[in-house]
């Protein structure tokens, strides 16, 4: 491509509302343009790189058996209400009425939908298995769109739907996709972890998310060094330690604590680390019962946990203060087990150490030498707790390390969720009617090229990875208009490297050669080669690749150039 | 692809509500299914020609110079408010709060959005011409959708929009981009005429349409048999016919004609001939004020032409009877030039004869040998009338012939509708701000199938040009479960073409012959090999293009079969 045929729109200022590097650098590079709040254009050059994932994608997915479709954006709300989720979707899906005032939504995900044909189509379970996917664009009316394209409210994803008979079939083919994951992050250049996922309100018995690693992402992970378990904070698990806990050495006694109410403040107060404190919180579980959990004094709840638990369930919410008041007879800063009115329920960590500090549920009070079994009873335990940097990780391999990410992938073993809900059924080879399990499999395909940027970018712009750049070679000729041997190198070049079936742009646009560089350093593509008066006397072309700190002179042919790209 | 792999869903049944045969067609050969009033999906089958159209399209666009860009489904009302559409839009365009009560629509088309973008980032004359498109899906809530894809509320369209700094270069473009449409058509395999058209309410110079031939397309064409003429029949010209007119040689007389109101009525009574009569429409106009339209009695009017008469323009509605009775004293029926009230304009075959029959402005009454000129004003003249069959081409070559046809793609030369309402301008090489011109240009992508499909099947099935089917070749092998030579045969064919890159199927799902040579009927596979035990002892295959009338034995080589794709 001639850049004078395909024009840049690039700045050098950074744009005021763009907070993270890949919005700013997409805005400023010319990928993307805002057209209103989590609404973006891709501009011709951002496209390029948005169809080359797309095609990654899509390859994949074929190879590993997926069929392709197009299912439409507008969904009936019927097929919502059937499923039951047209009342629990939230604001999030935008909703509208058509001309005949008849309800719809702008789909942010088709399970319904696939439901609706497959009941349609599928009657026999000789029709079994079957994966179908499409590359479309979804709407989800976020609260707050930001980060450019990262959480935009339209955006591309592909989505895919598995269909199987029974569960061990379904977990195939979850691995089968879980290959063509990794495929696609590896040759999109990511670097990137699998790490177990919480189902959130998808549904299913088991998940996992692709993240891309950045510093910018907005997901914590917890990743075992030294081992291979990986886990989205949210859904890391704890175990306990296996330690028997050490005897009960000193006597219960109650320490008069003012104005001390944050575990810090206590630990402090009393001179005591926060791992000898227990801290009672106070939940309202969802069948309305108050229900007490005893975390260790440095540990945090995680309250997907939490509403995991039978006892305690979804939706579940803190406790208000005047409940606790009323409960306890003492404010919500000194609570704690000992004579605690409410049941308990302890996090493995909180039962492992003798002696502890805990509230004395009495205003401006604190017990110390406190014991389990002794002056409380022995509590039910679980595992409650948000997963710490330094905690050995759940399978016994490795030391758990965090590491910030960006969502990319997310695949789902949904089992019979959608399929009951839906009444799909097909008949076994016995005859008898069942219903399949369902598997479902997406990628956030506009949000990957920001992803990547996050990841692979320096002050001066993008570094594209050679599989998502829009041109894989940048030819920048100096004087050309004034050289007629810098011009005939340029396009002869730029002739031979797209007769070998390399997209090279030829920047024949005329600038000065620092405006050129800048402009090649900001759009991020990998190979610069620059042609000079210079150069050309000793018959070199200068190479550079974006990654590189400085250039290199290389022979003045088109096969130097090509194996600078093998 | 093995059709083990790629299940088909395939019906003998016509569905039914569909009305037209590709709907019939590409339901029953599971090519889309309905998810709602004018929502399809497109199944695995049906996408792949869906995307090769859509391929070619954009190889075309790209040849061409256009540069692909992608903006969002959703668009801000206050774009639209500033064009000045969101007012006039009417219910086709789908609009929506989101979360937060602002107003959006889902774009039925983009004028307004990359008139925003080239706003932001165009400066400069040098940044001109450029031409921006996309292929995208689009939104129109048609009252009644029907057919299928081919009038379908949710689409995918290719869309372009170009901007010039004057109507030669937009006229430039206009014709580079009718050229890219004529290449497109053709290699669709479409037989499509273009023609000149009304550019309706997206306003604008000078715009054409391409329509696929087909008996049971929407629009009806009038095309010059012997000649180069063709237009939409609602912008097809008429020109007078040049011949001076008969001196008038009958005396006016007033006639009784009780109850005879209609012209075929009036024509019968009085033994005259439609085209000796003269008929008067009276109309409101735009002003409000009555006109009296006198066309032949033959003639229908085209509105469309006369909402363009400055006198009529637009909007206008033919007058209330009881304002006919209030202006004239008599009924509808009875209405003729004499004596006629108010100002009439006549269509140019209405002032061609002498001595003709018109109603006589009173109940019951016509006159005969009625003469213009002698017997009430020659009137005003205009072109307002429909086109006929068999009417000699406005351009005076050849003779109009009426064609049915399918809209498959429009142009529009807009010149400053959009550049001027939303405030675009560059400057000129003088330092000037000029608006630039906009020309714009669609083509229904996803109809396109449909429409070939009208014009290419037969009773069995879809019969699709090469360039659009969804696989080029179908290997049927009989018996292959059976024969170890059929399968052997069959699987080295398969490999063989698709290592020559030809789109071949292996019907491997073990059907009897006759229900998979019904499949490769109604699916519309272009060419079929069929292989048996038979033919191989004569080392042959059996050969047959989906149009001829019977089969043909060539060479069981994959050369003599990639002889026929050629």
């Amino acid at each position: 491509m001639r850049l004078s045929k395909f024009p840049l729109h690039t700045a050098k200022e950074t744009p005021a509302d763009a907070e993270v590097v890949s919005h700013q650098l997409m805005l400023r590079a010319g990928y993307i343009r805002k057209l209103g709040a989590g609404l973006y254009s891709w501009l011709p050059l951002g496209l390029r790189t948005l169809g080359k994932i797309s095609q990654i994608v899509r390859e994949e997915m074929n190879a590993a058996g997926a069929l392709e479709l197009l299912m439409p954006a507008v969904q009936p709300a019927e097929l919502w209400q059937e499923s039951g989720r047209w009342g629990v979707m939230g604001d999030e899906m935008l909703r509208f009425k058509d001309r005949h005032k008849n309800d719809f939504c702008y789909g942010p995900t088709h399970e319904e939908v696939i439901c609706h044909h497959v009941k349609q189509d599928f009657r026999s379970y000789k029709q079994l298995p079957v994966n179908f996917y499409q590359i479309q664009t979804k709407f989800r009316d976020e609260r707050r769109p930001r980060f450019g394209v990262m959480r935009a409210r339209e955006f591309l994803m592909k989505d895919a739907y598995s269909f199987h008979l029974d569960t061990a079939d379904l977990e195939r083919e979850y691995y089968n996709m879980r290959g063509a994951y990794t495929r696609i992050f590896t040759r999109i250049g990511a670097d990137f972890r699998v790490v177990k996922a919480d189902s959130g309100n998808i549904g299913g018995a088991m998940s996992e998310e692709f993240h891309i690693l950045a510093g910018s992402g907005e997901d914590l992970l917890a990743v075992a060094e030294g081992g291979t378990y990986a886990a989205n904070v949210e859904a890391a698990e704890t175990r306990p330690s296996g330690q028997p806990r050490a005897a009960a050495s000193a006597a219960l006694e109650k320490v008069s604590t003012p104005g001390q109410k944050t575990c810090e403040q206590v630990s402090k107060f009393m001179n005591v680390p926060l791992t000898g404190k227990v801290k009672l919180l106070v939940v309202k579980a969802a069948g309305g019962g108050l229900i007490g959990i005893a975390l260790r004094g440095d540990h945090e709840l995680n309250e997907i946990k939490a509403a995991k638990h039978p006892k305690i369930a979804s939706p579940f919410e803190m406790a208000k203060p005047e409940d606790v008041q009323k409960a306890f007879g003492c404010e919500v800063g000194y609570l704690g087990p000992v004579g605690c009115p409410i049941p308990v329920i302890a996090d493995h960590a909180a039962v492992e150490f003798a002696d502890f500090v805990c509230g004395a549920n009495d205003n401006d009070h604190h017990y110390k030498g406190a014991n389990w079994g002794r002056d409380c009873a022995e509590p039910e335990t679980a595992d409650l707790r948000q997963v710490c940097e330094g905690d050995p990780s759940p399978d016994g391999k490795g030391v758990i390390k965090f590491y910030r990410g960006i969502e990319g992938g997310h695949i789902f073993q949904l089992g019979q969720k959608y399929t009951k809900a839906m009444s799909l059924s097909v008949l076994d080879a016995q005859g008898q009617a069942v219903t399949p399990e369902m598997g479902c499999y997406g990628i956030g395909v506009s949000r990957m090229a920001a992803a990547v940027i996050e990841q692979s970018h320096d002050a001066n712009g993008i570094i594209w990875p050679d599989a998502i750049a829009p041109f894989r070679v940048l030819i920048c000729p100096i004087g050309m208009d004034k050289s007629a041997a810098v011009k005939e190198a340029a396009e002869s070049l730029y002739a031979a490297l797209t007769q070998a079936g390399i997209e090279a742009a030829l920047d024949d646009r005329g600038q000065r050669p620092g405006a050129m560089f800048a402009d090649a350093d900001l759009i991020g593509i990998p190979h610069r080669v620059v042609i000079g008066d210079k150069g050309l006397a000793n018959a070199q072309f200068e190479y550079k690749h974006r990654r590189a700190a400085s250039a290199e002179m290389i022979p003045a042919t088109a096969e130097a150039v090509l194996e600078k790209l093998r």
